[in-house]
């Protein structure tokens, strides 16, 4: 890790898309892929499908393209997925229900130990096969733990206080899913999801649709 | 509309970011506010805040920076949030219920007139004040409702077969929240959520966090 480049974050943010795509690829028994074909399948430059796939040490051959399983397990380890990363979800409700259940973030080594909830129904049950457990023994169960992940899905009012708890109990990042700014010492990584930014991206794009304005490549990618 | 440059992903992504934290400003008072002070706030380069800010007809004045209503405004009207958008919502799951709750969403002028499910036990009812409809009136309702924005939450293996229901429907947009290409004319506007990303970033952020690399200033903005 420690001679790796640090990506700007666009470019980490679309390395999943191509690893999808490269997963399919490889499905489909190809064994290079070349910069340009990846382009045109994404809707992307060539010179930014090269630009972002060199944060991987991967490179490609001259009129080769790139070796798909060297690609795929590059970017894995670029992203840390081949391992596994343990994490507890504070906050069962609907959208946190639905991240329990969501495959991909499992296929990305993300293992989601247990939930919490203070909501007396739901504690000693499982969602999607992980236990959820009260609120109460959230400290005290990931200090024993060692868990140093967790994903927060609880409503707004209650985010400050759940990520008091969470420092206290060890732990390091948290994916934010609120929408409140969490006070945390620096030390902590607090990557902050927000659904307004892609709603954004979609009322400009309907917008431009309806002006009949074109579209440059940038905006185009995410279809 | 038909003169506003049309931006870069990067830049409308981070719109509601700043509209987030001009909108505080402005509830406590302050009228006029720096491209240099926003950019300390959210941990960006005053260059790349003047340079988002500078897709919409907003200018700031030497020494005092934006009018602070204005730059709302001209925020709100760039996203097309100033006006109400009228979408349905196909798949009332954990992650659909989760939507038709999220406040943010309404505030940006979305307003989600139905959802639509195939579970009996949710026709009928209502989910956050949203009536839920069957699937099999999907067509018929939007065609007379005259709806053109869908958000489509139903299980991957789904996806397909309600998109071409949507588009029999009249629908122009579709924010797809599930993993699938879906294929549709092109004069159609796909928008794809992809939590990947978001956690993508987070498992990037974490490895550098442990390595002790200083994260460039384009990673830290999304804490």
């Amino acid at each position: 890790m420690a001679t790796q480049k640090i990506a700007a974050a666009p470019s980490v943010r679309r390395l999943p898309l191509y690893l999808q795509m490269v997963r399919q690829a490889q499905r489909e028994g190809i064994q290079y892929i070349s910069g340009t074909f990846i382009a045109h399948e994404l809707n992307l430059k060539p010179i930014q499908v090269r630009k972002d796939l060199s944060i991987t040490p991967i490179t490609g051959k001259p009129k080769k393209g790139y070796p798909v399983g060297s690609l795929i397990r590059a970017i894995e380890h670029f992203l840390g997925w081949d391992t596994t990363r343990k994490a507890v979800l504070v906050g069962a409700g609907n959208l946190g229900t639905a991240l329990l259940g969501y495959q991909n973030l499992r296929d990305h080594g993300l293992l989601m130990v247990a939930a919490f909830d203070n909501n007396p129904e739901k504690i000693g049950s499982q969602i999607h096969q992980v236990p959820v457990f009260s609120v109460e023994t959230l400290e005290s169960n990931i200090l024993m733990w060692g868990v140093k992940d967790a994903i927060l899905t609880v409503p707004s009012h209650a985010a400050q206080a759940v990520t008091e708890i969470l420092i206290k109990g060890g732990i390091e990042g948290i994916w934010n899913f609120t929408h409140v700014k969490l006070k945390v010492p620096d030390s902590m990584v607090i990557q902050k999801e927000d659904l307004s930014s892609g709603y954004a991206m979609f009322c400009v794009r309907m917008q431009a649709r309806q002006i009949g304005t074109d579209l440059p490549s940038s905006l185009v990618p995410e279809a």
